[in-house]
C-alpha cells in the first residue's frame, strides 16, 4: 500500500472537504511573530518561546543575572583600539610575565647554591635577546597577514595541514597553561601580601576562573579600557620599582631581610643542563608574545603599522622591566621563598613596608589575573576557526546569547579548574608544562612565514625571509631546550598531548569529510516511492492507545498497520485480543508476542527487523503512543519505555519512529 | 489537507497500485519467530533482538554471568516447604536475634552500673511473654488468612487503607532495618573472631549486602534447603551453650576474662526510663517473628496448621534460646565489649577458645547474613503488592530475567548499603531505629484481626478477639515505650518517615486514578478527523533534510508541508532559499525564521505554538531529520539539536513528533 502520491500528481481526493485554511495566496501572520515583506520570512517578538514553566523562568532570570540579557547578531559592536588600548588589551599575558620569569629562573639556580644565582643576570640577557629576535619577526608577520596571522593560520597557509594542526594543539594547550599559570602567580601575589590566605590557595584560585569566566560569558566589548588601568598601573609600578630600586643602590642603606620560608641553597653541580634549565624557566617570561599579531583587525587604521608599533613597544617594555627587576635581584641579593614571591620580596625591600608595596603586589595580582583573559579571548576564537575548518565540534563556533563562543569559554574553564585543583594551585609545578606549546607555535609559524617569503618573493624577500629565519631557528632550539631540560618535570605530558590532539583534529575532520561525501539516501528521495508501514507497540488500548492506532490508521491510509502487543503470558494475550475485537480497528491488524522473559524490547526489535526483511521497499514507522506525565516526580511512576525503545529504535535504518503524545496535564 | 480517509471507505487509490506482499489470508512468517496456530500470535526465537554490538554483547554475557539466563515465565517453579525447611526459610530472622537481642539489654543497664545488670533476667523474661503473646496472636492470623496475611492486607482489609498503608511503611522502613542490623551483627560476629578485621568493616558489610543482592537478583527458588543447614547449625550451636553452659555452672571452674575493650560500668540512676529503654532494646530480638504468616501459602498441605504449628515452634526455640542465654550471661557476668559480642564472649568463656567457639561464632555470622535474605524476599514481594494496589510505581511489579522482582532488590541494597555506610556498620547506632516499624505493624495487623472477628462472628468469635486485642494492645504498648525510649536516639526518623512513606502511597495512587479517569483524548480518535500539518526544520539540503522532506510530502500528500529554516543572518537566509528553488519539493513551503538571538529552539517551538494556534482542527507533526553517528564518540561531533527539540516537543500538546534518521555507517 501506498501514501497518497504528493502534489499535483493527485487526484481530488473524497476528504479532500478542507484547503488551507490560510488561503493559498496570502501567507498567514502568526501570534509572536512579525511576517517581513518578503515572502517566507518571519520574525519572533522579543521573548516569543521562552520558558513557560516557573522553573524555566527562574532558571532563565538566573542565568540572565549572571550572563545578562542576550544581544542580537545586529548589534555586534566592534571596537577599534587605538595603540595605547591595543597595548593593554593584548599584551598584559607578556608584560605579566615578567611576575614570575626571574623567579622561575632563581628557582633553579638556587639548586647549585647561593652563588650559582649570579648567572641570572646573563641568562636574563639572553632570554631579552631572544624576545629580540621574536618580536621582529612578528613585525614580519603583522607586515604579511594584516587580517590576523594566528600561528595556526600561517601555519596551515604555508607548511600544510599537520603542521598548522600542530600550532593549534601547541597553542590550545600554551592557553589552558596560561590561566593556571597566571591565576596561581596572580594568587602567589595575594598571598605574600596576606600570608594568612595561604591555605585557601586553590579555592580562590577557583574562584578567580570563574570570576574570569562569567565576565567572558558575558561578552566583553570594551576590553581595552578595562585592561588599560591595571595593565598601566603594573607597568608604571615595575618601573618605579626598578627606579626607585637604583637610586637606593646608589644612596645605600636598603636592608633585604629573607622570608622565613626561604630556599635553602643546594649543592648541585652547576652544569649545562641546570643552566639549560634555569634559562628554560626564564622563557615562560615571552608567552603572550604572539597575541597582538592574532589579533590586528582589532587596531585602528591603519591596522598593520599600528600593530606593527605596538609590538615593538611591547617587546621594549617587556624586555625593559625584565633586565631591570634582573638587575635589581642580583644587586639586592634577593633568594627564592616558598611563601613569598620574588617581587614581593624585591617590593618589600625597595619600598619598606607600606603603600607602594601593596599597590605593587595589588597590581601584579590584577595584571597576572587578566593575563587569563588573554586565554579566554584567544582560545574560544581559535577553537572556533578550527571547527569552522571542521577539525573541532560545530558546537565551538556557535556563539551564545551574548555573542560569545560559549562552548570555547567553558571548555577552557573545565579545563584549567581541573589542572589548578591537580596541581593544587602551584607556579613551581605548573611552570614545567608551561611555554612548550608557546615556543612550538613560534617555530612553526616562523618556519611558515620563512615559506611564505619564499612563495611571494616580493621586493627584499631574501632579507624577510632571512629575519623570520633566524626566529624560526632561535625558537626551535629553544623549544627542544624547554623539552629536554624540563621533560622529565612534567613537560612530557604536553610533548605526548600536542600530537595526540593534532591527531584528535584529524580524526574530527576525517568524520565530517565521510559524513558530507554520503551520496547514498536511506530512505526513499522522491515521495512516490515512500511506501508507509505502520507498526504501533501496545501495552494496552487506553487513551494514548486509540490514539495513536487513529493516527496511523490516517497516516497509512488504513492498511498495513499492526499493532503489536507484547505479553508473557497466553492469557492476558487473549485478554488483550478480545478487548482489540471490541475496539474501532478499520484494517489494522494485531500481532500478539509471546516474550517468555518478559522483556519487551527484545522480541520488539526482533518484529521490526523481520517486518523490516520482509518488506525491504516498504518505510517502516514505528509510531509510539507516549503517555507525558505533568509534574516531573511523576516520571519516576511510569516506566521510560517509550524513551528506550526510541533509543533503540534510532540505531536501525530506515524506520521512522514517531511519538503520539498524551499529556494528562493537557486532559 | 486531509490525510486518505482509512479503511474501506476510501475508494481505490491511482498510485495503489502495491498491496500486502504477503498476501491478506496467509500471515507472514517472520525471521526469528514461530508462528502459533493461533492467528497473529508469535514466539520469538531464542535470543531474536538480543544486543547486536560488541560492546552489547560483553555487557549481556557479564551480567549472564552474575545473574544467570533469563527463565521463562511458563518455568515459574513453585516449591511447597515441609515444617522443619519452612522454620528454616522464615525463622532466620526472628531466631538470628538472639545474637544481639540481650547485647543491647546489657548495653543499657550497664549505664546504671555493673549492679543493674542483674535486671537482663526479669527483662528478657517480659520479653518472651511478650513473644508468647504475638505468637499466639499470629497462630489466628493464619487461620484466619490461609493465603497469606502480611500485616498490610489485614490492616486494608480490615481498618482501611490508611492504616494499612501506614503498616506497609512500618514494614518497609524495618525490613531495611532489618538488612542493615543482621548485616552489621554478623560482621561484628567475624570480627570478634578475627579482630584484625575490624578496620574494614563498613567494606565488609557492604560487601555482604552486594552478594545477598546477587543471590536473590539470580532468584532463589530453593530456599528451604539452603537455609535448613546454617540456621539448625546455630540453633543446634546455642542449645549446644545453654547446655554446656549449665553443666559448668554446676560443676564449676569457668573463668570469664572480660576483652580490653569492655564498657565501664556507668553511674546514671536505674530509673524507669532507663528500664524501658533496656526493655526495648530487647524488643528487636522480636523482629521477624511475622514472617511465617506471610508465607503460608509455601507450606506443604495442609498450609495454615502446618504454619500454625511452625511458628509455635519457632516461638518456642526463639524465647528457650533467648531466656537460656540471659541466664547464663547473668550468672557468668558477662559485660558488653566494643570490640567483642556478648555472645562471643560468652561462647568463649564456656567452649573455651577452640573449634566449638569458633564453629558458634561462624554459625552466628552465617543466620545473621541469611537473616537478610528475609528482607530481600519479603520487600520485594510487599512492593510488588503495593505496586499491584498502584501506591507504588509499576516498575515493582515487573519480573526480571530470573523471576525475581528487580526494583524491589535493587532498592533495597541500595538504601541498605546508604545506611550502612552512614551509620558506620555501628549495630549500636542502628538499633534505636529499629524494632519500631515492626512493633507498629504488629499492633496495626492485630488490630486489624480484632475487626475482621468481630465482622466474622463465627463460632468462639470472642475468644479470637479477646487474644488478638491482647496482642494489639500489648504491641501497641510496646511501640508506644519503644518510640518514646528511643525517640532521642534515632527512632524520630523513623516516626517521621512512616507517615511520610504512607502519604507517598497515597500521592502515587492518586496520580494513577487521575490517569485511568482522563476520558479526554488529546488527539482524534477518528482517522478521519486527523489531519496532518507537517512542519520540517532544515538546516541545510543534505541528503538527511531531502529525505525527510520527501517522507513528509509522502504523509501529508504533498499539501500542508512547511519547511523551516532558522537563522541569525538575512543573507544565508537567501542563499538556503536559492538552495531550496532549485531542489524537488513539490508543493512544500519554505518559512525561514530569524533568530536575532542565534537561539534555535525558542523560535522554533514558538513558530510551532503559532501554527498550532493559526489552526486548531489539523495534527501538528514535526518531522526531523536525524544524523546518527555510527559511532558513540561521533555523538560528541554533533549538536544534540534533534534531542534537545524532542524534549522540548514532549511537553506540547497535541504534536506528534516524527524523527527520519540518517545512518552514515549504513550509507
Amino acid at each position: 500500500m501506498i501514501l497518497t502520491s504528493p502534489d499535483a500528481a493527485s487526484p481530488p481526493h473524497p476528504s479532500l472537504g478542507r484547503d488551507r485554511a490560510n488561503g493559498g495566496a496570502e501567507p498567514a501572520i502568526y501570534e509572536g511573530f512579525t511576517r517581513r515583506p518578503r515572502c517566507g520570512y518571519l520574525v519572533p517578538h522579543d521573548g516569543a518561546g521562552g520558558p513557560t514553566t516557573r522553573f524555566g523562568r527562574a532558571l532563565q532570570g538566573v542565568s540572565r543575572f549572571l550572563v545578562g540579557a542576550p544581544i542580537p547578531t545586529a548589534r555586534e559592536a566592534y571596537e577599534r583600539l587605538t595603540k595605547v588600548k591595543a597595548l593593554a588589551a593584548f599584551s598584559n599575558d607578556a608584560l605579566s610575565s615578567v611576575a614570575y620569569g626571574t623567579e622561575e629562573v632563581l628557582k633553579v639556580l638556587v639548586l647549585a647554591g647561593a652563588g650559582a644565582l649570579m648567572l641570572n643576570l646573563p641568562l636574563s640577557l639572553a632570554i631579552v635577546t631572544l624576545l629580540a629576535i621574536v618580536v621582529v619577526s612578528y613585525r614580519q608577520t603583522i607586515r604579511a597577514y594584516p587580517s590576523g596571522g594566528g600561528s595556526y593560520i600561517v601555519a596551515s597557509d604555508n607548511l600544510g595541514t599537520l603542521p598548522g594542526l600542530a600550532a593549534a594543539a601547541s597553542l590550545l594547550t600554551d592557553y589552558v597553561l596560561t590561566v593556571c599559570v597566571s591565576v596561581a602567580a596572580g594568587v602567589a601575589a595575594i598571598t605574600s601580601l596576606l600570608p594568612e590566605l595561604l591555605p585557601y590557595t586553590v579555592p580562590i584560585s577557583v574562584g578567580a576562573v570563574l570570576v574570569v569566566t562569567l565576565v567572558h560569558l558575558r561578552g566583553i566589548r570594551d576590553s581595552g579600557t578595562i585592561f588599560a588601568t591595571p595593565t598601566y598601573l603594573f607597568v608604571g609600578m615595575m618601573f618605579l620599582l626598578i627606579g626607585v630600586g637604583l637610586v637606593r643602590l646608589v644612596t645605600g642603606g636598603m636592608a633585604y631581610v629573607p622570608p622565613e620560608s626561604v630556599k635553602v641553597p643546594g649543592t648541585e653541580a652547576l652544569g649545562l643542563f641546570l643552566i639549560l634549565s634555569a634559562f628554560s624557566q626564564g622563557c615562560t617570561a615571552m608567552t603572550g608574545v604572539e597575541a597582538i599579531s592574532n589579533g590586528v583587525p582589532a587596531f585602528k587604521a591603519p591596522e598593520a603599522p599600528n600593530a606593527r608599533k605596538t609590538t615593538v613597544w611591547m617587546g621594549v617594555l617587556l624586555g625593559g622591566m625584565f633586565l631591570g627587576m634582573a638587575y635589581l635581584v642580583s644587586q639586592v641579593g634577593v633568594m627564592p621563598a616558598e611563601d613569598e614571591t620574588v617581587l614581593s620580596q624585591l617590593g618589600r625591600t625597595v619600598f619598606g613596608v607600606g603603600p607602594l608595596w601593596w599597590l605593587l603586589q595589588i597590581s601584579t595580582a590584577l595584571i597576572l589575573i587578566l593575563a587569563a583573559n588573554t586565554s579566554f579571548a584567544d582560545l574560544p576564537r581559535l577553537a572556533s576557526i578550527l571547527a569552522r575548518d571542521r577539525f573541532l565540534p560545530r558546537l565551538f563556533e556557535f556563539r551564545g546569547g551574548r555573542l560569545a563562543f560559549t562552548a570555547g569559554i567553558i571548555a577552557l574553564a573545565v579545563l584549567s579548574i581541573l589542572l589548578l585543583v591537580i596541581f593544587q594551585s602551584s607556579v613551581d609545578l605548573l611552570i614545567p608544562l608551561f611555554a612548550i606549546g608557546v615556543f612550538a607555535s613560534f617555530t612553526l609559524s616562523q618556519a611558515g612565514m620563512v615559506v611564505h617569503w619564499r612563495k611571494e618573493r616580493g621586493p627584499n624577500w631574501q632579507r624577510s625571509a632571512m629575519i623570520n629565519g633566524l626566529g624560526a631557528v632561535a625558537t626551535g632550539i629553544v623549544t627542544l631546550v624547554i623539552a629536554v631540560t624540563k621533560f622529565a618535570h612534567g613537560a612530557w605530558l604536553v610533548v605526548v598531548l600536542i600530537p595526540l590532539l593534532a591527531g584528535a583534529f584529524w580524526a574530527i575532520r576525517r568524520h565530517y569529510a565521510r559524513q558530507a561525501a554520503a551520496r547514498q539516501p536511506e530512505l526513499p528521495l522522491d515521495p512516490t516511492e515512500v511506501h508507509a508501514r505502520v507498526v504501533v507497540p501496545l501495552a494496552d488500548l487506553g487513551l494514548p492507545a486509540c490514539q495513536a492506532l487513529a493516527f496511523s490508521r490516517a497516516l497509512a491510509g488504513g492498511r498495513n498497520v499492526t499493532a503489536v502487543h507484547v505479553t508473557d503470558s497466553p492469557e492476558r494475550a487473549e485478554r488483550f485480543r478480545t478487548e482489540w475485537e471490541a475496539c474501532p480497528r478499520g484494517n489494522a491488524e494485531l500481532e500478539v508476542i509471546e516474550s517468555p522473559f518478559r522483556e519487551l524490547k527484545a522480541p520488539l526489535l526482533a518484529y521490526i527487523d523481520a517486518v523490516q526483511a520482509a518488506n525491504p521497499d516498504d518505510t517502516l514507522v514505528v509510531l509510539l503512543p507516549e503517555y507525558v506525565p505533568g509534574h516531573w516526580w511523576e516520571h519516576l511512576l511510569h516506566g521510560q519505555t517509550a524513551l528506550r525503545l526510541k533509543a533503540s529504535l534510532l540505531s536501525h535504518p530506515r524506520v521512522v519512529v514517531a511519538n503520539v503524545p498524551y499529556h494528562l496535564a493537557a486532559a
